[in-house]
């Protein structure tokens, strides 16, 4: 495994923590910089293991960096890579780890890597997490054997895709490259959909009838519990993808519903078959 | 506690075998029958500690039982409490663990609780599982800290009302009264709906998108791999409420769509951040 002299972490939160830990752990930099927005949450950071100093200037932070991983909200992410792109080494890989890709790409292809001769950067998107947020719940193990998608396009330079490649798969990521927008596409329905059918279900459930949910509730509702305004970023970013993601749950319920409706118990039965063939397919 | 003297367990399935266990390790019961299909799963049984002996005559188990408990699908357990009250003691107390009540505790109260001076029956659900069948993942603390629902009708006896929430207590269980219809109403939106909510989501990703999943997919569609004909029996004997839940969640997704469709962020933060609320008040 190539190893990286200074790699940058901007937003050291539960992602950011998690691969700052990740890269101590597995001592594949020289120095892990970490970036935040207070001195004493990078100090906690510090003592979780996650970076190895800390700073609040984002100027100062990627200085000297060799890599720099943007981990901030999806929303930010621009505002923070054209930052780095500014203050860090000419020689400099920059990437990311938004939950969506088209929309953010395409600026950044626009901007940074329309420049001549600056850093480069390679959008990337983690495929692991938690519903709880905070460097608190970050784990060196969090991207073993998860994928993590890197979307190249034509204005990407092949270096700085194999260099963000080789990151995330010494993490221990399994690294999928596909173009932004494919990404956000399947990602519209394999995380941005159950967020809102999770939320959806929750919002619906009276109070009283909480002592009343099991395991079946409790496990398909729990992503609601997620970060509010991390979610409402992440669902904006991706609006066309996610409402045509909507529209596709729509006519999959309505079929349920209709065969429960007409007492077509045989179509029911086949409906309910297939779902447990797509899931089992994958395992618990 | 009350001990019970010989307790019939009609079923010996996730849930049977997981009663079998629990009143074993605990003592409860002077002797544990299984009454199964198969000599050769009930001997399974017997190894897996859910039962001191069985049989495959439904009967022979029931004949001696002061309670019985039946286990099976739930579109068979009219059928079985009817030969168990045939067959069983005068005083017996029976009971069921189906998840819907409405549809089978009425043919009940006409049936068996019209006849004078036999065994007595009351509705019970156990809200507690586990998509996976079989007395395999049976588990004796299955049932501890979880809530069942017993559903007394003006056609229980007080004597029979108390003989069940004590076995359920015993096995660990916190116990709820509530009408059949009222239970039915309320497991419509905290099991049925997620249910079907989950078979959907399943049911519409395709195959090639499943590496591209994360813990929010996984946990929101882990239901789905429940048992087909089981869910289907679940569905179609509570055919109206899970309708009505169904409209509920549409109206509830539609809320979400709306907002995300019309731009307007301040409502869908607001969604979102009501559908946290209630799931956080549960717990993960």
């Amino acid at each position: 495994m190539t190893k990286f002299d200074s790699i940058a972490i901007v937003g050291v939160g539960l992602i950011g923590g998690s691969i700052g830990q990740a890269l101590r752990k597995r001592e594949l930099a020289r120095e892990v910089v970490g970036v935040g927005r207070s001195a004493r949450s990078l100090e906690q950071s510090r003592k979780l293991g996650a970076i190895d100093r800390g700073t609040t200037s984002l100027a100062e932070g990627v200085s000297q960096a060799e890599l720099v991983v943007v981990c901030t909200p999806v929303e930010l992410i621009v505002q923070h890579v054209q930052e780095a792109a500014a203050a860090s080494p000419k020689k400099a890989v920059l990437t990311d780890a938004g939950s969506t890709k088209a929309q953010l790409v395409a600026e950044l292809d626009a901007t940074v890597n329309a420049a001549d001769g600056g850093p480069r950067f390679v959008g990337s998107h983690p495929i692991a997490g938690d519903h709880r947020s905070g460097c608190e719940f970050a784990r060196p193990d969090l991207f073993e054997n998860r994928v993590t998608v890197v979307t190249p396009t034509s204005d990407s330079t092949a270096s700085a895709v194999e260099r963000v490649n080789e990151f995330w798969q010494g993490l221990g990521s399994r690294v999928v490259e596909m173009l932004p927008e494919a990404h956000d596409r399947a990602l519209a329905i394999t995380s941005h959909l159950p967020h809102l059918v999770a939320s959806s279900l929750a919002g619906l459930t009276p109070g009283e009838y909480l002592p009343l949910t099991g395991g079946g509730w409790q496990d398909t509702t729990r992503v609601a519990a997620g970060d509010p305004e991390l979610w409402r970023q992440i669902l904006v970013t991706n609006r066309t993808a996610v409402l045509e993601a909507i529209e596709r749950f729509d006519i999959s319920l309505a079929a349920l519903r209709t065969a429960l409706w007409k007492g077509d118990d045989e179509r029911l039965l086949e409906l309910l078959q297939e779902a447990k063939q797509v899931r089992d397919a994958l395992g618990s």
